[in-house]
């Protein structure tokens, strides 16, 4: 890179960092957990929020943002389950950025539990930009392969947690779950895991119960 | 954007037009056909090359630049082939530049048939860079699913041919490969579209016979 792009990427990043603090400050003090989930194409984040709703529903309130390059088709799929969701266009930019989570702020419901938002699908320039979030996920689905993580280390390094998606697949593939997770915890031992399918439902319960202790201890910090 | 990240845009963009015209320029006076294959992560592209290289080295050589962000992994691959590949490691970049290529001109036998370049694993931003290739190939796997370029046009309006990957695997998914198509077609009606298994092989011989009659017509043309 030239001088001049290294800087305007400089600039860029920490002008992000500064938004996106500002965002989960204010989202912690309203108590609202905030997930930014991140992975390839067709990885399974849309599927993961609509199985998600019927688990978390009964007892919190959840809200989604969706990002995509373009089309409104995941808003109107988390919609259908009933879930309020903003769709951002990016029109061709390849990751959300805060100030446009920042943009959408005024029309977060404050009794809100959980905040999702779905990155623009891509393993690697979400992981370059903070949205303000306090738990940032990983999604990598089976037939993407047990090679990933290290080909694609950012995004592994930078999360908080990996799910490894569409597990009913698993044995139709070369997939070893075992490679995947000891690779990932390789370059990030603090990665909380979890192997789920969106489509059985298996694993769901687990993460639910994760997310459910991570909105209690968010709310016990800022009381 | 701000105006400035606008120019450096603009800018790099411009430049590696410039650069990718000049290696284009060389292939084609050595008569190497010379493609780049763009896909998200693990949606088979070097699955693609291992299995092409049997059907094609009978009767022509090949070689394979790969790109990724981190290992070796895919180009030993490959050299466990028998065929001569090249890895550029980008280090965090999400996309190869034609720089990248013309960096490893002088080392590209010009005996060559075939000149494959792997992108790295990104459906976004890899569509905005000419690399000086020949033919451009989006390859959608079907795990991903469906609806996938009109969420991702840009890669699908820039790419000559669609090879929509993993066909084994779509009588067990919510896959419509009538809808894929359309989609895909709709966006880029002169995509030309192959409908490949790796693992089985079907539908390789039809794209190997694309590509042998491409390099006819690219041999005719600057002959």
């Amino acid at each position: 890179m030239i001088k001049k792009e290294i800087q305007v990427k400089a600039d860029l990043l920490g002008s992000n960092k500064a938004v996106a603090a500002t965002i989960r400050e204010k989202l912690s003090q309203r108590g609202i957990l905030t997930l930014n989930l991140i992975s390839s194409p067709g990885a399974g984040k849309t599927s993961l929020l609509e199985s998600l709703a019927s688990r978390i529903r009964p007892e919190h309130e959840m809200a989604v943002i969706e990002g995509d390059i373009e089309t409104e088709r995941d808003a109107e799929r988390i919609r259908a389950q009933g879930i309020p969701a903003w769709q951002i266009k990016t029109g061709g930019a390849c990751h959300l950025e805060a100030k446009m989570i920042g943009k959408l702020f005024p029309e977060i419901p404050s009794e809100l539990d959980f905040l999702f938002i779905e990155n623009v699908g891509n393993l690697v320039c979400p992981a370059s930009f903070d949205l303000g979030e306090h738990i940032r996920c990983v999604l990598l689905s089976s037939p993407e392969g047990d090679d990933k993580p290290k080909k694609y280390p950012k995004v592994f390094t930078t999360s908080d947690c990996l799910l490894i998606t569409k597990a009913d697949l698993v044995p139709l593939l070369p997939f070893d779950i075992e490679r995947a997770k000891k690779e990932a915890l390789e370059i990030n031992p603090a990665l909380q895991t979890f192997v789920i399918s969106s489509l059985t439902g298996s694993g769901l319960d687990e993460f639910v119960e994760f997310l459910k202790i991570s909105l209690q201890n968010l709310r016990q910090k800022y009381a």
